[in-house]
């Protein structure tokens, strides 16, 4: 199989965790977003939406978004499970990725693409061509900075986010802290919760992937 | 199990539209939206983020976020199947369910909230306050309308969205479609594609949910 990669991108950056996690190797194919390869005829055949990550089946069958990439890599490879072992912890760790992907990741997204030079009249991923927003860009950094405070009381003294076992949840809230970071949007000194959930999950060998 | 609802709201009627595909009697609690029970304090016990749906679970438990909830309806009641009925299939239903929501569903939000009169300081679901953005309003419908075109193309001759079953990803559509039409923003007519879809699906009784 092969996932149609960025570096430097978030989104890509859950599915290698994930893959790392059960031990996958994929063979990773680098697009570069930075000149535009997403936008290209040879691309589009394989993701019309231009974005990572894609994984490429052995069939030819191309899945993007990726909480399908990363469920279908757990039905493939169901160990260690990544989603939860019982109907309720699956149900709980689908429940706690779409929160950090809604209130947390579209929200630092909406940061991000509002104010990057290199994204005028690309606010939005994907071909279709839109306007940057300089309020949507405020927004999502007040929006991700109250979702931190969130997390923080969710996590309380637990060692994961949805439930006893790492899962796609933690994954994500991962990758919304990192680049938050890059994008000077941080922890509150007094989320000490939120503080060692991270050192915990940024300790794991699968967040160098 | 119980399921916090709102007649008038598009997200729980997802769920609605999914139980009754299903067969499955849930004991629907109403939450007057209109008059804010959803920030009282006690169901910010049932749900911190202060919207609907919300499942409980005979033991206590209450799940929020609508893929969730379904997913957990499809693990305790597996027939029919409305996630697909193999690895690629599941795959498939989760992939276009998460493309209609963010290119569908969010945008359609962002058009509703960010106009009506009655959501001012109120322009996102939730505890948290947030001034309407008049930019992003129309930004939002502009979406929608070339989402629309992107499922004509994508539904082509196919009988449902994401495979040879009728899934959740029809289900997200099908409430997509309807409440965005409250907004006036249809179909085009030359999207006949959606439109033989649309027809197709609302004439199923679960659509009356």
């Amino acid at each position: 199989m092969k996932l149609y990669d960025c570096r430097t991108a978030p989104s890509p950056r859950r599915v290698r965790i994930f893959a790392a996690e059960k031990g996958m190797d994929l063979d990773l194919v680098p697009v570069d977003l930075g000149s535009g390869e997403q936008f290209r005829a040879d691309f589009r055949k394989i993701n019309p939406d231009c974005v990572v990550p894609v994984l490429e089946l052995d069939d030819g069958t191309h899945l993007s978004e990726v909480v399908a990439i990363c469920y279908y890599l757990e039905e493939i490879r169901p160990d260690p499970a990544l989603f939860g072992r019982t109907a309720a912890e699956r149900a709980a760790a689908l429940m706690w990725n779409a929160k950090v992907e809604q209130q947390g990741l579209w929200a630092m997204a909406d940061a991000f693409r509002n104010t990057a030079k290199g994204l005028k009249g690309h606010a939005l991923p994907g071909p279709d061509k839109y306007e940057q927003i300089p309020e949507l860009a405020e927004r999502g950094k007040d929006r991700v900075t109250a979702f931190f405070g969130k997390l923080n009381d969710r996590l309380g003294n637990r060692e994961f986010l949805a439930g006893d076992t790492y899962t796609i949840a933690d994954i994500t809230a991962l990758v919304l802290a990192d680049f938050a970071a890059r994008l000077k949007i941080g922890f509150a000194d007094s989320e000490s919760n939120l503080q060692r959930w991270y050192d915990n999950v940024s300790a794991r060998p699968s967040a160098a992937a």
